[in-house]
């Protein structure tokens, strides 16, 4: 086997050879570098000895100039940590707390003008695939508030909240990126050809698996964290229990990411898996784009006012005619002195206020005695 | 004005006299005891000053065992906090945490057979008047499910929510009781007259106003910290911002009992109460009545398994199955080998595999290669 002593060039062997996300390799390349974890792979070092077997095959032949000049012949670019470009968020996921396919990808690949240190600031929107419509237009909803605001929208490209997430943003004219499980050459899933060209043409498709190679479940597990990580925050709108948007929730916990969920009726199976996270404290509930906004802002931007109800006639009453309308009853007809007791005012005055709250509209007479109207009743 | 020396007497005139809730009253009655209290009326003593104008008229000609007796013929009784069926819960109210309308009644007008003391374990569950199909259906199912276990339902009577709690606990045959707003005698609102004679019939309707009062603002206000004393724990289903559900979640919340909320769909103006209440982390977010009771027992009961997805035929197969299987490619088929060297298992083995996963129909051939197939396609 080869050892490329260029780290551009080492890393696109490694990128060829070791599949996404392995944990030990990736900790290995952290701790010695691409060149030298190479060069153990190449003296078959007992620390990568559970690689050999994958390595061997995946080495035979391997010309990396080759790789970046086809990639590249398809408008695909590599992006390497010391590259100025290169998202450094991504360095969180060395942090010991970050378990399972964790590590630092060797390198990115890239299809599209964006540059992915414009990603600081991205927040991620995930959900089911079998979205329902109710989730379909929230998320488009938050996406296009947050990408308007200049945080671009990281999603996956699929089916139902994906697909959504992208089009919200797109509707805002405002930046939105694709990391798929795939090579960034390849589009998965098919009927979303248009899309991924238009975010390839546009912004940017991004993939830690190299050009050519097909989207697996292992790869979309190892893809989530990267979404987690290269984002600030992540909305997960609408998942099941076991839903894969849950476990992108789980890689932004461990990397200690704003993890965000949006509620919905409590029947609805793809719902669930958000419920339970925000049961569980993993996650805050969010209603809007706004909310994710204050959530994902730097202090001192988007702080949102408490919401509270319009306001009514009775907010604009002085305090003695508030105590007086408080005081006359919803249903039948009452005395003005039994009012004027309950609301611990003379008698005389109650009966000023009463033809006063009489002239807007909130109380009527009704016999000898006066009741609650119009939009006093509650 | 007379003073009557009898404890259940002075109540009685003390019910007669000032409004419920009253808090620098209530706080009064609790420190020298209601014959004292009524005393100091009667003396003008400087600390009830601000009381004497509503007490001059309310005292004028007022009979208490005449009260008493014309309440008995109405199947109303008079509860005070020596009876053995005294809610002792109240107590909380008179604590110094506990703002506003609060303090403990002079006593509790009740009509209707079930005793005070069984609502130890109880659960409020209010919310909008003008609730959604949706909501009326939440809570009619955790009201149904919480009472069944043996904790009754308290709520307002009132339309919507209220309404449908009472509903769900009585088609369980389950104890539920109604807390007014105006005299236990009357009917507010009129509409739900047989609601609220059947609960005075089997079960109970109690107000702290005494019979023939109003229902007003005011006294919904008072009746609100009832509602939240009284009970263990408040379900809030659906609530518009303002709405006086909120309220009610406010007391129990001063009151340190467990505030739970319903989520629902973002846009719907009925859940925003409920959501804010969630995210200011005044209330627990639940989704049916077991996650209910899972609150509000005691310690060792009702103790929820989390929520997983059904079990997938995934689930079932060995690691080496599993590990092979997410490294078949959900889209265009891939050549074993190469399937053998992601998974990180011998080319040989690798194929036994392949071959038994298609036997349970997870994958299948296509030309020389394999992708995923039925119940694995994601």
């Amino acid at each position: 086997m080869r050892v490329w002593q260029d780290d551009r060039l080492a890393r696109v062997a490694l990128s060829r050879i070791v599949e996404p996300g392995h944990p030990g390799f990736l900790a290995s390349v952290s701790s010695i570098g691409a060149v030298e974890t190479l060069q153990q792979l190449a003296d078959s070092h007992p620390d990568l000895a559970e690689l050999q077997g994958e390595t061997q095959a995946r080495s035979d032949g391997l010309e990396p100039e080759r790789v970046l000049a086809t990639a590249a012949r398809q408008g695909i670019r590599f992006v390497i940590p010391t590259d100025d470009e290169w998202p450094t968020q991504l360095a969180d996921l060395e942090h010991p707390r970050v378990q399972g396919r964790g590590g630092v990808p060797v390198g990115l690949w890239v299809r599209g003008p964006q540059r992915l240190d414009t990603l600081a600031g991205s927040v991620a929107v995930v959900g089911a695939r079998t979205a329902t419509g109710y989730g379909g237009s929230v998320a488009a909803e938050i996406a296009a508030t947050v990408a308007r605001e200049g945080h671009p929208i990281i999603s996956g490209a699929a089916f139902g909240i994906d697909q959504a997430a992208h089009r919200g943003a797109l509707g805002s004219d405002a930046s939105t990126v694709a990391v798929l499980a795939c090579g960034a050459d390849r589009i998965y899933p098919s009927a979303h050809r248009d899309l991924i060209e238009h975010l390839a043409a546009r912004h940017a498709v991004i993939s830690e698996a190299p050009p050519g190679w097909s989207p697996m479940r292992v790869r979309f597990l190892s893809r989530n964290r990267l979404i987690a990580a290269l984002s600030r925050g992540t909305v997960v709108v609408e998942a099941a229990l076991r839903s894969g948007a849950l476990n992108t929730a789980n890689w932004a916990q461990q990397l200690n990411r704003t993890v965000m969920g949006v509620p919905g009726p409590v029947g609805s199976a793809q719902s669930q898996g958000v419920h339970q996270l925000i049961r569980a404290g993993a996650a805050h509930l969010v209603t809007s784009g706004p909310e994710v906004l204050e959530m994902v802002a730097e202090a001192g931007q988007h702080l949102l006012e408490i919401p509270r109800g319009p306001e009514t006639l009775r907010d604009q009453l002085s305090l003695v005619d508030r105590q007086v309308l408080d005081a006359v009853p919803v249903s039948r007809g009452v005395a003005s002195d039994s009012i004027a007791r309950t609301a611990g005012v003379g008698p005389t005055a109650v009966l000023a206020v009463l033809e006063r709250l009489q002239e807007v509209g909130l109380v009527r007479q009704e016999g000898s005695g006066w009741r609650l109207a119009g939009l006093a009743l509650p």
